[in-house]
Order: C-alpha cells, then structure tokens, then sequence
C-alpha cells in the first residue's frame, strides 16, 4: 500500500525514488536483479548506479514486481525505453486501477517511433489523462547530492499533472507542471541530437562560442520539429526544452556528449559504436529524426551536419562555420 | 584611407582588427598607449590583452587617433563604455561623413542609462541609420584563436547593417544581420546580470542542474525586460541573446561570473569588490537594472535573489529554489 513505486533502479529511477521519500512518501523502489533490491534495501546504497550515494532510511526496495505494484498510488517508470512495453505486457494488469503512470524515461521505441507515453496508453490500453510525462534539466548525480533543482510533470488532465507533481517534490526539487506531454517528451529525446553536435566540436577542440551558437541554433531546430509534430512552442523554451538542453550540454559525463567527442576527434561512427559499452541513444535517433523532420519540411541544418559527420561526409572541423541562424544572413 | 578602424586595444577591440584584418580589410587599430601600439605594428603582439596570439601582418597600429580616423571607411568602437562620450566629444569631427559607426561595446552609460548607440547618436548627431551594433557568443580569445562563432550585426538601416557585415566576416567570424539594435544591445547588458547569479550557484557548489535551471529563467527575464524597452522578443532567442547568455555563462573567466564566485563562497560585496582589480559590470548593473524593471512592472525574480545576496539579505545556498518558471506552479 504505497505512497508510490518507482519501477527501474539504475541512477535515475533509485535518485526518482529518494525524492519521492525525502518528500515523505512512502516509496518502493523495484530493481530486476535481487543482490540490487537487497542492497538498496538493506545497506541504502547502489553502488552500481548511484556510488557515494546513501538513499533515504525509509525506501523500501524489492525484486518483486507485483509485490511492489500491489495498491500503490502512483506508479513511476524508469526502466530502459526499448524494455518498456513488454514490461507493462507482463505486468501492467498489477497496476492499481486508478493509480497515475508517470514515466521518467527519455526515448522513442524503436520501430513504431511512439513517445514513452504513447506506449503507455497503447499497452494499458488507459485514458492519457491517467499518464504523466516527467522532464527538465535533470542529470540524476546532482538530483541524489540534492543539488536544487526543477522540472517540469506534464499530464492532458491537470488533476494527474497536480498530483503527481505534490509527491515528487521536497526541498530540492521543485516540480512545475504543464499540458504540453508532447513538447515535454520531444525534449528529452531531441536534446541527444544537440548533445552529439556538442561533443563533436569539444572534440574539435572549440570552445563556448561554438557551442553557444550551436546551442542557440538547435534549440531552434528542436523548437520546430516538436511543433510540427503538436509541441507547443513555449514548453521548449522552458524547463523541459531549454533547461533539460543546457544542461545535457554542459555535462561532459552524458553518453551523447562523449559520442560526439570521439567523432569530433577524428574517429568513425563503426568505432565509436564499437568504443561504447552503452549506445548512446543520440546516435540511433539521427536518421530517424531526419526522416520525420524531411516528412514534416523541418529544416535542421545542425542534425543534417551531424548525420554528415556521422557518414564521414563532412570533417567535423567544418562543422560550425556553415551555421545558419534565425537572425537573416547576408547575401554571399 | 583604411577601409575600417578599431578604436580601443583591449582583448575585445584588438581581437576585433584581426577579424576584419583575417576578412580582407585594411585594418588600423588605434590604442590609447604607444608603447601598445608600437607592440601591435613591430611585433604583431599585444600581450596585455592577448598572451599568445600572432596577429596579422597587414593590420596596422597607432596611438595617433586623428591619423587612424582619417579617411577611414568604417569606424568600430571598442573603449571602456564609460569613456565613449568624452572620446567621441573631443575626436567625433575627424570621422568621415559617410562612414558607418559601429559599437563593439557592451554597455550602459551611467548617469543617462543610455545604450551606446544611443550616446553615439546623441554625442555625433548622427543619424539612427549610420550607427551599427555587434553582439553574440563572443569571448575574445578564442575568436582570436580562430574557433568558428557567429555575431549579429544589428542597424535599423540595413544597407548599414550588410556593409558592416560584409567587412566583419571571415572563414572563422560568420556575421548575420537584423533591425532591432534596442534587443541587439541590452542582450550583451542583461546577460552580466546572469551570469553573476551562475557565478553564486557555483560557489555555493552546485552544478549544471541549478545552472540550466537558472539560465532558462533568466532568458525569460531579461527577454521581458527589453521587450518592455522597445525590443523584439525574436532576437533575444537568438545570437545575441541566447547565444551571447550562454557563452558568457559557459566562461569561468568573466568578471562577471568570478564576482558571483566569490558572493557563493560567503564573500560580501564590499569583500568582492576589494578583492577584484576591475570592477564587474554586472554589479554595477543590478540596482539599475532592478529599479527599470519595477518602472515598467517587469518581474525579474533572478535578479532580485541576486539583489538580496549582494545585500546580505539572503544566503547564497537558497538562491535556486525559489525559482519560478513560465510553467504553472502547483499550489502549496
């Protein structure tokens, strides 16, 4: 009978879960592996996503999926995004009936392209009003040290926006929320693409002006692809665009980021890949944010500079100079 | 008969001949001290303002402002913006009639609270439309290192703006142009003020979370504030707001953010400004800037936070958790 549970343990659903305790709700975290829950449980620690981390007296861990879901009021989702949905195939039916689904992830499936919430729906087969989309400049080490900071619960109903938005909050994340669950998601997975261009020109070996223009450019970019998709323009320029892009930019620590800098220092997209433990999702996203953005007539000169550097069509010493702004440029 | 002049040899006017020089034009850079100038034309050095940097073997340097203005095709100030009115009152005549006028200057005079451009025009009785102003992510070192960045060149004379535009350009400076200098201007104003308070979060020890968050409220205020000033909300979104936000930001080599620095770590004003040997035009902006927004109802809650700190009114730790953003709160 919890406050919430919070499915998925590594860094950002075990931080998610510690600011839903140190906010007072009564939390369950659920970890697949057991040596993970007994852990979490038992020593307050995980050492494997969170090192130097001590996590609330109160969160409760478990491996027991359905023990965990049973009659908990909130259900947050924090599991790997291509994993998702034969998760909720699985499990979904566990899930009190009129509990809220928020999901903290960040990711498009694969194949059927749908946002985190979409799939949501499709599976559970619920009403959106009953999903809620949490996003903003969140890099989960800082959250855990509790580094203040804010983000954006996004729900169609105000009621399920409001709620979840009063557990997931205490003194060091502030939760706003809005209407806007297609700008919020489109956000958090667009923000990759500029993260990878980021990394490709630290590689180069440029510095903030680079980057401030780039930065500058494709929250432009990110601006008219999710409205050509629904987004409402002012979401991007608040918590869940801006903020979530500013931050993942300024973290040399993000998968993306590295991505890019391994390109940017000369080696190929087969070596990168191969260099990586984890794909970085940036990586897998480009050909198919393109291919929506053409469908659409978006323009994104910085994502058709990134697929370029990614093909070795382009150098990416080259990569700056050739960027276009909103302001008017001069004839040649 | 140069085709443009520079006045001023600090970092940003010398980094600026260079990139005119780099474009292809007959460059002379004018600096107050001849031993400067003597070092800029031997040595093609200026190692006050910029340690390492080979400049171009055809810019020239003087310290006789009377040659260095004669006949010259376009005039760019570079000066301390407290001491253009004087400069501009005692040598304005031996600019030539038709030549463009072009502000590098961020700025605002004290007294008048006049933009530059506007001293410029009140100072030469010249035309709105001869008077030009740059602005964007532009720390001058690294232009000086030829890293690839992007500025806006903003007249309400277009013809103006692309004659200016077409000279500041090379393979490493891309120039735009646009008609709102009132945006153009106060961007490069506004942004001191922000970066003091990333400046306090950082010495306070908190990181890219606090910072995005902060950054992405900030754009909000400072755009409302020179939109209520006469500015177009446009160009604050691009180069020379957001871009121009973003690189000072990124910088921890602005005076700006080092006084912040030092107001996070539990230094009061009196202590910051002792302690720095050239004062931060952000903390002489605070209090101005403050008392403008009030006059036309602009709520600024970043500013004021950074206000209170500087007063010793509030604790440098609690500065980000009273944000707000444009997202809807939740009611307590």
């Amino acid at each position: 009978m919890a406050d919430a549970v919070v499915l998925g343990a590594g860094s950002w659903g075990t931080t998610f879960a510690k600011v839903l305790a140190d906010g007072g709700a009564e939390t369950v975290l659920w970890a697949r592996r057991p040596e993970a829950a007994r852990e979490i449980d038992e020593a307050r620690r995980n050492t494997r996503y969170l090192p130097g981390i001590t996590l609330p007296a109160a969160l409760r861990a478990t491996s027991d999926i359905r023990a965990a879901l049973a009659g908990a009021s909130q259900v947050y989702l924090a599991v790997p995004s291509q994993q998702l949905r034969q998760l909720l195939r699985e499990h979904g039916e566990a899930i009190a009936p009129e509990a809220p689904i928020v999901s903290l992830m960040k990711g498009v499936e694969a194949g059927s392209r749908l946002r985190m919430s979409e799939v949501i729906a499709q599976e559970l087969r619920v009403d959106a009003g009953r999903i809620a989309a949490v996003s903003g400049p969140n890099l989960a080490l800082e959250i855990a040290q509790q580094q203040p900071t804010a983000a954006v619960v996004s729900s169609t109903s105000a009621e399920t926006a409001r709620a979840v938005a009063k557990r997931a909050r205490n003194d060091y994340f502030h939760s706003f929320i809005n209407a806007d669950v297609i700008g919020t998601e489109f956000g958090g997975v667009l923000k990759n693409l500029v993260a990878l261009a980021i990394g490709i020109v630290d590689g180069v070996g440029y510095g903030e002006n680079t980057k401030a223009s780039i930065i500058t450019r494709g929250l432009a970019e990110v601006t008219d692809f999710a409205v050509a998709h629904g987004a409402e323009r002012e979401t991007m320029r608040g918590l869940a665009g801006l903020g979530d892009l500013i931050a993942t930019c300024g973290s040399p620590l993000s998968r993306n980021f590295t991505a890019g800098r391994l390109l940017g220092m000369g080696y190929s997209r087969t070596d990168v890949i191969a260099r990586m433990e984890q794909v970085a999702e940036g990586l897998a996203s480009v050909d198919p944010v393109a291919e929506l953005a053409a469908a659409k007539g978006v323009r994104m000169p910085i994502l058709e500079q990134v697929r370029l550097v990614l093909d070795g069509g382009m150098d990416p010493r080259d990569i700056a100079p050739h960027l276009t702004t909103d302001d008017e440029p001069i004839e040649e």
